[in-house]
Order: C-alpha cells, then sequence, then structure tokens
C-alpha cells in the first residue's frame, strides 16, 4: 500500500524530471498526488526544500538501482553497458521524451541556487559513479581508470539525455551506446 | 556600443545558465540588463518567449564559436578536443561553477514544456554536431562515424557540466577529456 507520502514523493520526481523545481508549484503536487494541503508539511515540515532533497536521494536510488539492473541483466559488462544507453533511449520515445534521469533538470537549477538542494544531487551522482566504479574494477580495472571511465559513461548518458530530449531523437544516445561500450571494452583488455 | 537589446540579451544569457528559465523573472533581466520596463516589450514584441527563443540562439552561436576557437588553438584535433573540456573546466572553477553551458538549464526545463523553445535549443545542439562532425570529416573521419562521435563528445562535455556542476569538483570534465581525446586518436588511426 501506498502512503500518502509515497504518493507525495512520487508525484514531485514526476513533475521535477518533467519541468524542473523551479517550474512545479506544491499545489500541482499535491494534486496530482491526491493529497490535502495540510499533508505536506505534516510530512515534509522543511516545506518544498525539504520534499526536494528526499525527492532527489529517492529518485537517484531507485533510478541508480534500475540502471545497474539493466547492466547486469546482459552477459558482460560491455553489452551491459550499451544495453543502458539503448534501453534509456527506450524508455524516453516511450514517454514522448519525457522520462529522463529523474535528477538531471533540478541538477542544474540549483547547483548556483541552493546549496543544500546541490549537495543532495552530488550525492546522488557521486553514489552512481562509486557503483559504476565497483562494477569496473570487479573485471579488473585499476580504480583510478575505473573512477574515471565511470565519470565519463555516467556524463555521456546525463549529456546524451539533454541532446535526445531537445531533438526528440535517440541519435545521442545510440551513439554513447557504442563509444562507452568500446572504451569498457579496451578498458578490461 | 552596445545597445539596449544586446545588453538585456546578456542579461537574460548570464542569468539562465545560472537560474534557469524558469527561475529568472522579466524584472530582474531588466534590472541587470539596466533597462527601463518598456524596452522589453519594443525589442521582444512576443514577451518573455521571444527574449528566449533569440536568448537560446545568440548564446549557442557564441558558445560554439568560443568552443571551436579552443579547438582550433591546438595543433591538432586530439590536443583540441582534450583542450576544450580542459578549459571549460577551468572557466567553471573561475566562476564559482556557475558559467558551463549557456543553453542546458533552459533545454531541460523547455524540453517537455515549451515546444518553440524545444526546437531553438535542438537547432543549437544540431549546429555544434554539424560543426564538430565536419571537423572529424575533414580529417578524414568516415561521415556517419564522424556523426557519431560528434554526438558523443557534445554529450559528455554536457553530462560532464552537470556532474562537475553539481560536485563543485572538475573530475567529470577532466575524466571525458582523456576519454574523447583517446575516441578521436582512434578514428583517426
Amino acid at each position: 500500500m501506498t502512503t500518502t507520502k509515497d504518493r507525495i514523493l512520487d508525484a514531485s520526481s514526476e513533475l521535477f524530471r518533467r519541468q524542473g523545481l523551479t517550474g512545479t508549484g506544491i499545489k500541482q503536487i499535491l494534486a496530482q498526488a491526491d493529497a490535502p494541503f495540510g499533508s505536506l508539511y505534516h510530512h515534509f515540515p522543511g516545506g518544498k526544500d525539504q520534499l526536494a532533497a528526499e525527492t532527489i536521494k529517492r529518485a537517484g536510488a531507485f533510478y541508480g538501482r534500475l540502471v545497474a539492473e539493466k547492466i547486469a541483466e546482459q552477459p558482460d559488462l560491455v553489452s551491459g553497458i550499451r544495453a543502458a544507453f539503448i534501453s534509456a533511449g527506450e524508455a524516453l520515445q516511450e514517454t514522448g521524451y519525457a522520462d529522463a534521469c529523474p535528477i538531471e533538470t533540478v541538477a542544474l537549477e540549483v547547483a548556483s541556487t541552493n546549496e543544500p538542494l546541490r549537495l543532495a544531487t552530488a550525492e546522488v551522482f557521486e553514489s552512481w559513479v562509486a557503483a559504476l566504479t565497483a562494477m569496473l574494477t570487479r573485471e579488473g580495472v585499476e580504480p583510478t581508470a575505473a573512477r574515471a571511465l565511470a565519470h565519463t559513461i555516467i556524463s555521456a548518458l546525463e549529456g546524451a539525455f539533454v541532446l535526445a530530449r531537445a531533438a526528440r531523437r535517440t541519435d545521442a544516445l545510440d551513439a554513447c551506446a557504442d563509444a562507452m561500450a568500446s572504451l569498457v571494452e579496451a578498458a578490461l583488455r
């Protein structure tokens, strides 16, 4: 059973991803969550900023697990990395180019304007870099090289989302799928 | 001599880059441009949307030239691509991680919410992809491979900006500098 708090967080996650933090009002979040107005401050005494911080953390963890599962489904890491980009492109197409990384728009909005929320987005990105670094080192890539490659792959994914959403085409994700697979292949050699 | 219109476009470019489109009010743009309120609708009869479209086009063209010059300063394309990422990291550090790509935040904000502005950002990204594709084909890379590599490099730059601004560290840009240089080197072989 989903609680009111879960519904609020799910609604804010979807709205932040599609239209950003600044463009999303509390009233819209509560309406989409079918939650009474008082429930916001009951569950999030810190108001919109606290809701945003918890949304970033929750959506970030969820998305990290989703991508990790997509990679793990494949027989090896090279195909796993390729599949992560290809399936991200498929998900974008299926949602009319709306649903990409859940925290990216917010990350750019808050980077120079809201320090606690900037830190929340930085923690999520770091958790993804650390998880991918661990996958690469388990396959024998030296830790410093693995961390650099993890930064490159996550940068490529985040950037390809920007180009793909703008163009409403998956070209950038398709190109990065091949390029990142080739970088992982070279690192594993 | 800069005109009132130029000052308005410069102010909106800086504010959109740092805090996004939704987070930037007309009043703030006019105050920063030291322009009277009436001047907005005089120069931009279509209001904030027209101003935003012209800002995206102008800032996009400016930034494209800047990166192309940075690449051209180097003795070869491999060092040029590396230098583009490294100097982007230096510019970020110098501005307290505020000034990265001028249209990225806006691109994500409008992707699912404002079709004319989405198209404006898509045109800018496409112009950058086309320019980089041309640089690569001039060096002998086959056109389809060149276009895929251009998509990859611009995706990596845009994504590294997100990670670097969030972390207030240039790790992602440094990692992409090496990785993209190695991809270009392999393509030129």
